[in-house]
């Protein structure tokens, strides 16, 4: 354990609510501690009296929240001996492995299917020096190969199916708890592999069990509309939406959601690309804040609850915002709310564009 | 003042350290605290027996330590009843002005020259939601437009011209003091506008001043090649470097930045394009952090000095990572370390692939 004095990361921090033991070499980009703003021009802008709160998990080192799960997975990796992490992943995943298996000293594979091309969102894991092998076959087919050869080197597996990724998610609830003296009325959270709203159902439980909070809040979940696999109760062979980060039809901890949502009192809901754009616009507009499209679900779907009145005036309210919206400059380059107005140099001509 | 105990931005915490009172209104994304990573794969790898840390800004709500200056400038700007902000830029600041203009309920103006096509760095500001001006006319021109509207109307400008962006930045200093326990030995740095290295070692001196730490840091300040008015001596009015956020060739902070060097034994010195890239690509292999091409110069500008044994072993150095990587996606793609590796399906096929 370390001796300085600031922040460094979040098993340095929860230790002891984690299954590490001062032998675990801890791999970490001090992930974790995000802020947590108070969203009061957003509460107005929908039309709610209530307390909001945006948890940015953007500000993590690369860029979501997938940090806290993959400083647990790595070190514990390292601490078992294994000299490679391997995932199949096209996105943050792929970032996140590639990051911390640099800051460990291992080398990371990354399986990606063929027929993906979008350079872009892999450029993040390939700065980070991970080894990238496009299979001619599907996403599922790539995941396969990764568990396969996961069981047969000294290679660790850090998908989702590794569990100590959802051990450093639970953190986030941690940090709510803390920060706002006890866990919040409602917990909005995008669902996609349900991995996330499983680590922060389990961070709450926790912390109620020990007395460190008085409540769980309700579990707001919300799918995609095109990927909307538990809410339609069936696995979905081709989903589609603009939320890349959550267009997964056959979520991995589907059981686990429907059991923090029915402990919870809370819901597993879908919202249409067209809600997610209007939150995602709004959330930059109002708040200041650009966010990943796939993490306005969140807002998404507690602007959808407050129309039907399913949330209570005066709630504390915490909805995440997993990624970091420049991450997708596509996105933001075609949502950009302005169009840039030409001008003469002279002032006046300015003054008429300023329309003052 | 918040009752709420969570990190509240830099305003709440250094508040007693600001030109702020409690009328005061506060614009916050809770900017700041910002990541201090140490930094061992980078110091073994450059071969220097000594603790390097990299404070990652990156981490900051827009991606960027604009928005230290820019929470305090809004700020101040509310206070004083300005109901907009103007600023002329075409990268960061522009990003974070826009991000604090909507927090604060206030228009934004961003004055570009209209020559400017890359809609990619601007994407971020108009997604916030701010009014893009394009003119006829260059950058110094816009400079000069928006210095006029501010003398004239309710509109403040927020280029680095503000006098309270530096006593928003200063914090920077406060937090590694903070988190060492002292300031270090050498404090590297980027160098454009030169308004961040004069922020620091005023947060340096003032802390100093009150016995918060032992000594000031040498100030390493490094321009890139291409933009090096400091260290040429001369203003350079074609100033050109891939690091675009540090392509500056007549620095607002001249004088104020020679004075930093002088009274700490510091330098300003410059490095070349290929320094900062190798840099670049070195923070991101060995210690899993994705900068800004430009936020590189200050550990290109450390593995400079190393060659020539400028830095004492046993030291303790930190690196100011000035922005977000995902911000240049471009230089991202292109800087990628590795290619893409395609392989049939076949496990056996893979394993080769993976050289393993």
């Amino acid at each position: 354990m370390s001796t300085d004095k600031h922040y460094q990361g979040l098993i340095n921090k929860y230790r002891e609510y984690l299954p590490v033991s001062d032998k675990t070499p801890v791999v970490t980009l001090n992930e974790g501690n995000t802020p947590l703003i108070k969203a009061d021009n957003l509460a107005k802008k929908i039309g709610l009296d209530a307390e909001i709160y945006l948890k940015f998990e953007g500000s993590n080192p690369t860029g979501s929240f997938k940090d806290r799960g993959m400083t647990m997975a790595v070190s514990k990796a390292k601490e078992e001996g294994s000299n490679a992490i391997i995932c199949a992943s096209t996105g943050n995943t792929s970032a996140a492995a590639a990051a911390y298996g640099a800051k460990a000293g291992m080398k990371t594979f990354v399986l990606i299917p063929d027929g993906y091309i979008a350079l872009g969102k892999l450029s993040q894991a390939m700065m980070y020096g991970a080894n990238i092998i496009a299979i001619n076959g599907n996403f599922d087919e790539a995941l396969e190969r990764v568990i396969d050869i996961s069981k047969n080197y000294p290679i660790t597996m850090v998908n989702s199916l590794n569990p100590y990724r959802i051990e450093g998610q639970k953190s986030g609830a941690f940090e709510i708890i803390e920060a706002l003296g006890d866990a919040p009325d409602y917990h909005f959270i995008p669902v996609g592999n349900a991995g996330n709203i499983t680590a922060y159902f389990k961070g709450y439980e926790e912390w109620l069990a020990i007395n460190k909070s008085t409540h769980l809040p309700k579990m707001m979940g919300f799918e995609a509309e095109g990927a909307a696999a538990i809410v339609r109760g069936e696995r979905i062979m081709h989903p589609e939406t603009l939320a890349t980060a959550i267009r997964i039809g056959n979520p991995a901890s589907w059981e686990k959601a429907e059991r923090a949502r029915d402990l919870s009192g809370g819901v597993i809901d879908s919202v249409t690309d067209d809600e997610i754009v209007e939150a995602y616009k709004m959330i930059a507009s109002t708040e200041g804040i650009l966010c990943e499209p796939a993490s306005a679900a969140s807002v998404a779907g507690l602007i959808k609850s407050n129309k039907t009145k399913a949330v209570k005036e005066g709630s504390k309210i915490v909805c995440i915002l997993t990624g970091n919206g420049l991450k997708d400059p596509d996105n933001a380059i075609k949502y950009a709310l302005a169009d840039v107005k030409k001008t003469s140099a002279d002032i006046n001509d300015i003054l008429r564009a300023m329309n003052i």
